[in-house]
């Protein structure tokens, strides 16, 4: 109960097609990926807040529970078909064309947060409506931080609501080109800056392959992403991030600027697993032991011994 | 005598337009960006073997000695004119069109090492005619390191002969794109063990404000850009990455991988200096002072405290 992890989002089928293969319809969803990372920590009660069609496989909903991640606030709604999204990946894998988009039972969805998550101290809203966002922020009673994930969607749609929940969060993390149209600026540096003065006081910015930066105030920090010899299927990459983040941060109960750092660094480090397979495949069993290994390898890759002060 | 770094490449006419603004001809060349990054480092005696015209104005040679760069291996052609590359940087400022090349007196020139540096440990080949590098290979006796830079226009055209020269040197710093080209691998990781089989035991690809890789045996390395408020002309980046690297190297005297960590890193760092301005301006009169204090930028943007003992 006293690392409470409330998170919202969707909770989905996907269909992926990528220069590797493509896959018939698997579960997905920012919530699914989320939740399967934030499962990476063991003190971490993490309760998901969706909605799905009694389509959906009893099997799903074991591997999510199985994974510790508390469904109370997982409306199953009869007759109803679960949220569908089908894309493929070009061959640089950075960039994708939506096949499908199918909203069904997500269209009327009025979030519950149950009364056990209405105390949780760590939010993460998984990228979802704005309104929903909204709606679950006036369920919480005192957070003590919020994460917010987006994309460039609900700012083509839907734009001021948008920014009303950015305003309520304390942490936004968006990609480089949402960065860009969100504040108008080409430079990351300007367009934080910008982003913050909306709101968030801490800004990540997810540059896929690329890495990710973390801005607060003047100060600014970067994460990798780890080299990998193939990236098979990047679905998902972006919400175990932030599913890392969150998770490492309910996790330690610290969240300072410094403990965030090593938050980006864990997302990283779980967003390299992600890539590896298709859909969740690999988050779904993903050892702790192996986990941590890798972050071996994000010391080796960073770390390095300039002393300064001679 | 005892820090002998000796510098191939290219001295120039630029002419450059960004969207910042355009300059007329201006000052450039490969070796003149590795020139000044060398001069950074205090204990470096740093010299060009490159040709230019008798257009070449006295105050650009004033101005590279000035900086300790000793212009025994530069030939002035008389009545010959200087390499001249004019370019456009589109808006994202990682793609440009060149707009003109003459190569000029670059045509024909046949380097002559001088004798005082035929002994140089350090070896910086600059992008340039890869005869050129080969003839200046033939020429040293014994470096400890030989350093290659090169880009995709060798690749084009006189791909045989740039083999000749990467089965020879112990370090490549490439581009990203010029690193799948050479190995036909997308991965990164998979492109430098490629290039690795080819002959050099480190292999550094660039990617420009994505920052820098450094490959050995199974090992990796990676280095930021420091992002920046704004990219005023990326011009002579990368050649001030590699000035600044094997700068870095000589001064030091350690080849050992784990110092290599800390040249990419002062690489990285003089790189950020060099677009600040256009062409050379940033790098003509950077105050040592200046490049140590940034480097507490370079530390705080990717250090972190993760104990992993625990």
């Amino acid at each position: 109960m006293s690392h409470q992890l409330l998170i919202v989002g969707t909770v989905a089928f996907d269909a992926i097609e990528t220069p590797f293969g493509k896959t018939e319809k698997i579960l997905g969803g920012a919530a699914t990926y989320i939740g399967l990372a934030a499962a990476q920590f063991k003190k971490v009660d993490a309760g998901i807040v969706s909605v799905v069609g009694d389509d959906f496989p009893q099997a799903n909903l074991d591997l999510l529970t199985q994974n510790g991640i508390n469904l109370d606030g997982l409306e199953i709604v009869k007759g109803g078909k679960t949220f569908f999204w089908s894309g493929r990946y070009h061959n640089d894998m950075n960039t994708r064309d939506t096949l499908d988009t199918q909203l069904n039972v997500l269209a009327d969805f009025q979030p519950k947060v149950p009364a056990q998550f209405q105390n949780a101290e760590i939010v993460m809203l998984g990228n979802l409506h704005p309104a929903v966002q909204l709606s679950v922020l006036e369920q919480i009673k005192n957070p003590k931080l919020v994460v917010l994930d987006t994309m460039n969607f609900w700012m083509d749609t839907t734009l001021n609501l948008l920014k009303k929940v950015i305003a309520k969060v304390d942490v936004i993390t968006i990609n480089d080109e949402e960065a860009r149209q969100l504040s108008g600026e080409y430079s990351l540096v300007k367009a934080a800056r910008v982003i913050r003065n909306m709101g968030p006081d801490h800004v990540v910015i997810k540059k896929g392959e690329h890495g990710a930066l973390l801005f607060h105030n003047e100060e600014m920090f970067f994460a990798p992403a780890l080299p990998l010899e193939e990236v098979f299927d990047p679905t998902g990459a972006g919400d175990t991030f932030a599913g890392g983040f969150a998770g490492y941060l309910a996790n330690s109960k610290d969240i300072s600027f410094e403990n965030m750092k090593n938050a980006v660094i864990y997302g990283s480090n779980l967003a390299s697993f992600c890539v590896e397979k298709f859909g969740t495949e690999r988050m779904q069993n993903l050892d702790k032991k192996e986990s941590k290994e890798r972050l071996k390898h994000f010391k080796a890759l960073t770390q390095f011994e300039i002393n300064l002060t001679k």
